[in-house]
């Protein structure tokens, strides 16, 4: 399990960790991806430990997410996760969630990008073992991070945001949760009630710092809004989101 | 162990887990703290699923966190919890942290009252198996958690927050970890690069709902500062805070 090209984990939805609909949040969702990718990155090899001896590490480009169903309050769920492939700048890293009865949820998609920190650019990892990225054959048949854009036109909402101390991570940048955050605080509690994120596709260009205020622009289309955090005029984050009505209005299923 | 007297949990800091400084947040103190409770609790048979049955649960009132170090990035540490007291009302519970070498580095009290979910008042514990209210003798060597004033004068700084839906928890109420996040959020980077938090101290009134409006009030003197979070002229938290120099300014010690 430890070093085979598809990494198990079980897990348990605690009450604490639950929404208010008393299901998995979404941010859930992407702590768990960011999570399990670096513990089998760590097990092949080729986690932060092996590339920052190179000044290097992994930073998150893309993620996608769909589910069918979400984990509900006190269930276990399973995530498996796999390097579908890689190339000198990129490797495409994919998930797939379960219930407890083994039925697959939802699907997860990643880009990360090994970022040179000395030389604030992009790393080639082809200089890397090329037997440490071992490539798993699960089936991902979710469609890739699309190219997003900015939300434009009179349909548009705005509001800003001052990121604060605890926002930041170790890295002394926003936490990566933080960006889902304040766009899915721009709808109220009974949207949630209503309905779930069927997919949700980021894509994060730039790095914000302490003290920055950005600029939160999010457009509705019935079922599906584009959303984008933009500081100083530059994209920092794009997001996407399908909504779907959700047929049972119990908080538990 | 999951019977007795003295409830053990050993955890490893994550990269992911940890503050600007490559410190252990309190936020995170206070969510183990939360969780340990959770689980020891459950342990005895006088957690949620017992106490459910007859309407009633666990709330925190009052929390007091001593830290003589925090525990680093990477690195193991230890909490152990016991219950000090209990009366028809209270549950006093109290926790002690250690590192990876077995030091003591900081203690906890908490004061868990037990809510009446249906008459919404308190609920009158003593009727429970007194058997299950295992006491631990270890030490608890800090003050208990003090009455604490509403912020007032010249000095005071205000700011105004609403709350959002990412800030709920699966009761519907303002997630407990959030409160303590939106006062610690009204100090810049540069103060947590140079202090600790030596004690942090928590009341609990009032639960806060999504949309509502709070105010914040901090008052700084010196190395302690007294804060609150007010609803409509009503309390629903008191806060406060005895800052510690850092002697050592590296991020990660």
């Amino acid at each position: 399990m430890e070093n085979s090209s598809v990494f198990t984990r079980k897990y348990f939805l605690t009450a604490g960790e639950s929404n208010a609909e008393g299901r998995m949040p979404l941010t859930l969702v992407a702590e768990r991806v960011i999570e399990i990718a670096t513990q089998h990155a760590n097990a092949l090899g080729i986690g932060y430990a092996a590339l920052i001896t190179r000044n290097i590490g992994w930073v998150l480009s893309r993620m996608s997410i769909e589910m069918y169903r979400y984990p509900v309050i006190n269930q276990e769920y399973t995530i498996d996760t796999w390097i579908e492939s890689y190339n000198r700048m990129f490797s495409n890293r994919n998930f797939r969630i379960s219930d407890a009865q083994g039925n697959i949820i939802g699907y997860m998609r990643t880009v990360w990008v090994a970022m040179d920190f000395e030389k604030r650019t992009m790393a080639d990892i082809s200089s890397f073992d090329r037997s440490a990225f071992l490539l798993g054959d699960l089936e991902c048949p979710i469609e890739r991070t699309p190219r997003l854009r900015i939300p434009e036109g009179e349909s548009v909402e705005y509001s800003d945001y001052t990121f604060q101390y605890c926002d930041l991570d170790f890295n002394r940048h926003v936490n990566t949760i933080r960006y889902l955050e304040l766009i899915l605080n721009r709808w109220p509690l009974e949207h949630y009630d209503n309905h779930i994120i069927r997919r949700f596709d980021i894509l994060f260009h730039h790095e914000c710092h302490f003290g920055q205020t950005v600029r939160l622009l999010v457009c509705n289309d019935g079922d599906e809004a584009i959303a984008a955090i933009t500081a100083s005029g530059n994209t920092a984050v794009n997001v996407a989101i399908k909504w779907a009505p959700l047929q049972n209005s119990s908080h538990t299923e």
